[in-house]
């Protein structure tokens, strides 16, 4: 972690600012291996920091990595104030809670809102290692699912089959969901994030189910059960399966995240569905299961090797159904690996689509 | 919740500000009803607007009160800068994001943190309807905890037995955990938030879980499995329950929450274990599962009827065990109701302690 504190710091001069506040756990787990909920990091030219309270202290002493002095708090809201009488000029994440921001900045410190979002943009590229622990969350998502599916059965409620998966993911081995999982059925799949309610599945609904796990790093996946056989639903299916597929074909290093977002849209709007299309076609995953990059129409980020991130487009159609199928893709020298092949239909029972 | 609004509206007058933007998920199902994870309000002393963006469509109309205007967007931070242009000051939550404070200071308002936290302190006194809700989740949290004693042995993981109770408590009708179950047994119990590991439970080890439910409203509970005999354990889970029952029993309107905290803390010290109770006594429980008053040895909040929090005091002894017992009560006109009493023992199996 030496490097990326370096890399960090780096930035941190380049724009002559003295001092970073970390305040996002994720980032903060990135930088110091910590696992814990509350933290902060300071980070200066010459410092490291690492701030926690007192629940924490047998934790951080086994988990913060060594280049970092570990400091065990009473009240963070001294810490926050210490940091903004010591330093001319603090930066802070857009996340930052403006209450922190407010402490600081009465202090004495200027602040300055990291709207390049600097930590987060490192983490857009993984290395090696992070690459490994993420397909081994979607290795671990893929045999929860199909393990599930032995209990899905007509006249479930959603919420009971949810939590069949979920079960499965935790004695997989992860540490819990990335989300709370969604499973919509019927008409509630038309709402594309409806998560998972006491409705019970009827006979040959379409059922979309969006679901992930969790272990540090993230999972996130999205497939249809179906049984039946509407031609409409099969063709909605197929329209949104066609639109997956060729944005992954575009995927390789230097193309820029709106455009791959423009193909899916493109083709579902040229099959008559583009106003039932209404959100992202995806975002990056890694220790957050929702990251940089985002991929919709405004998407500037030009792909990098080693980028992981969902492809998920979907058409929702109110009072009727929905459609939702998800990929993950690493950007690899020459083009994509999808690393959602666990599993390897878009829709269960399989259909050949 | 027209009600509510005006309650909010008439705190926003008497300071003499214009708008108020709402950012925190809790805050905007409290004033809307709606449950959907990305939102935002807009305050004024006309008008009340739902901002959310296209995934939310169905469900918004479905769930947002009449009394807002619902407003679909396609990019955020638009709506960010409008508001900053339209109002000359705005307040905001002290949670708000820099990044969203930022925007909207750069389009023209003036910012003012509501350092009073309005909105978390009318949370505080839950109403009857509320009351209600949260009693339920402490009857399903509680059923669900007695079922997963069944499966409940030595040698299994404490994941693997998390995964159980959180099985349990979403069968039982929950939307999912109100956080992530703890469970630490043996040595792990010594680390207050240590999740739950692959560690496989020992014989006779004390194991602290800590858990609760969340559909809306949330639960939240921490009993010890305990079946050794070991006079030194039995000694420090009695000390602790003693300090949660002298607590509760000062608990009535008008005293002040680090006085609550004061008794705990002095018991814990009297008995030669001050250093080894690291926390926070408790925190109010509604929408969120860790929401005002705080009790702690700064807390200033008098208490009211209707204010329902925990009691939670803990020993730590690293590298050897840990105990944690929690409580949680309602503020009544003259005491406190115990609403965590689904599960009358603080032991399991039950010790008589």
């Amino acid at each position: 972690m030496t490097e990326l504190i370096n890399k960090f710091r780096a930035a941190l001069k380049a724009r002559g600012i003295p001092a970073a506040f970390i305040t996002d756990p994720a980032d903060i787990r990135y930088l110091s291996g910590f696992t814990g909920s509350t933290a902060y990091i300071l980070i200066t030219g010459e410092n490291a920091v690492f701030f926690t309270d007192g629940r924490y202290t047998v934790q951080a002493a086994e988990e913060v990595c060594g280049d970092m002095e570990r400091v065990i708090v009473s009240r963070y809201a001294d810490v926050f104030a210490e940091q903004g009488e010591k330093y001319s000029k603090i930066l802070l994440q857009s996340g930052c809670p403006l209450g922190i921001a407010s402490i600081i900045r009465s202090a004495g410190a200027q602040i300055e809102a990291d709207v390049e979002e600097t930590l987060k943009t490192m983490r857009m590229v993984k290395d090696a290692g992070e690459i490994e622990l993420i397909k081994a969350q979607y290795a671990l998502a893929a045999k929860a699912f199909l393990k599930s599916l032995e209990s899905f059965k007509t006249g479930l409620s959603e919420r009971d089959w949810a939590a069949a998966l979920e079960y499965n993911i935790k004695t997989g081995g992860a540490d819990g969901v990335s989300f709370e999982t969604i499973v919509a059925s019927g008409v509630r799949g038309a709402m594309p994030h409806g998560t998972a309610s006491s409705k019970r599945i009827g006979p040959d609904e379409p059922v979309i189910i969006d679901f992930g796990s969790r272990q540090g790093y993230t999972s996130d996946y999205t497939r249809m059960v179906y049984g039946g056989s509407d031609g409409e639903v099969l063709r909605v299916i197929n329209i949104v399966r066609e639109a997956v597929l060729k944005s992954i074909d575009a995927v390789r290093p230097g193309v820029v995240c709106r455009d791959i977002d423009g193909i899916a849209r493109d083709h579902i709007s040229s099959r008559g569905f583009g106003e039932y299309f209404n959100h992202s076609l995806g975002h990056g995953v890694g220790l957050d299961v929702h990251e940089l990059p985002v991929l919709n129409s405004s998407g500037g980020v030009r792909l990098e090797e080693g980028m992981i991130f969902t492809v998920e487009p979907g058409i929702y159609l109110p009072g009727r159904f929905g459609v939702r199928l998800e990929d993950t893709v690493l950007v690899t020298a020459d083009g994509a690996e999808v690393i959602s092949r666990g599993l390897d239909n878009y829709v269960y029972p399989p259909y050949g689509l």
